[in-house]
């Protein structure tokens, strides 16, 4: 019944919201919900109704009128789409006070990300023991062979500002294909990798600017 | 010069790009470049240039033709804009891994926003003490009071995922007006509260989703 989809076409802003979705059938499934509306769903997570149903149309037909949608149907569907269907190993660079939090932080539980590799510059102590976390930390000069050996093809950039962008650099000559980079630098990579960058000062300002102007916004929580 | 503007009128996604411009000026001016255009600004945050221009139009004359932009004037009116022109205060509530990373967090490094309160639940060993940053941690159930004594309306949400609704819900009650929220939880908050929310699963999924179907987008580093 799901049509076929060219990603590519996908709004931007459709994409960023398949991790929600996934996320809420999830919850529904676990919860006995087996099934559920647009309605719910904004009611939810807060995004609304009309967007619920126009982001799914482009997925072909993934609900069926006057039932709404299956949860299990659709968590399978989200997983899949997701990459969550297959185990995702990647790797931590930079494991200073960001980074060690990271190491630490469930993006495995309830899903298939694991980080299993962390790596950083020869002088910090860190490098050659496996960090309280249970992950081994590995000197960066060394990184090209570790990565295959796990075929991680995704890091996250947890280094000091003035190193990103030479660090990036050594990760895509590694075979790095997706960088989640915590750094505020906009790094230079070559076209066929793909970053996700989280600034933190830049997200506190926007929430600041918000504030102070009392904008109300369409509250997607976004 | 500068026209008045509503801000409840700014898109979205224009209010999220003035942390970036913001920074851009900083830098070009601490590098004693006292003009430039929307070309350049966009090879060097990788916001296309039509987009620039764009924003920029929305505040009135903040160029002029063949001159450009002046960094001095755009780094103060985006210093003003953002309401960093006077120090803002912050509280982090969960002095957990990723909350005890925050607030190492180099937030005020050249921006007003300084984290000066740290807050957890009694049980919590490190409450009543001072950080390793230097930070006092006190007990949740005092917060009404402490905000009130540094003027904070700001918080940084870093939680356990089973608490945030309670712990928002509190935060509400005392005062607080806009929340950094880094749970995945959709908070229900007053109409009146700003949330900005960074989910590091969703957009540790998104990115892989980018990544495992080779989407090319522009590449607005966000």
């Amino acid at each position: 019944m799901v049509e076929k989809v060219d990603y590519n076409n996908l709004p931007k802003a459709t994409i960023k919201r398949l991790p929600q979705y996934y996320r809420l059938f999830k919850q529904l499934l676990d919860e006995n919900t087996t099934r559920t509306n647009s309605r719910k769903i904004s009611e939810t997570i807060g995004i609304d109704a009309a967007t619920v149903r126009r982001d799914f149309s482009l997925f072909g037909e993934l609900g069926r009128r006057g039932y709404g949608y299956d949860t299990k149907i659709l968590r399978e569907f989200f997983a899949h789409l997701l990459g969550n269907d297959v185990d995702t190993y990647i790797a931590l660079i930079g494991v200073g006070n960001l980074g060690h939090a990271l190491l630490h932080y469930p993006f495995q539980r309830r899903n298939r990300l694991q980080i299993v590799q962390a790596y950083d510059v020869a002088s910090n102590p860190l490098v050659g023991t496996t960090s309280d976390s249970g992950i081994p930390v590995y000197d960066i000069a060394d990184i090209k062979s570790h990565l295959e050996e796990d075929h991680i093809e995704t890091a996250i950039l947890s280094v000091d500002t003035p190193h990103a962008q030479e660090v990036a650099d050594v990760l895509v000559a590694a075979g790095i294909k997706g960088i989640l980079n915590f750094t505020p630098v906009f790094l230079q990579v070559p076209e066929h990798i793909h970053v996700q960058s989280i600034d933190l000062t830049k997200e506190l300002q926007t929430l600041i600017f918000f504030t102070i102007n009392d904008i109300r916004i369409e509250s997607d929580n976004d």
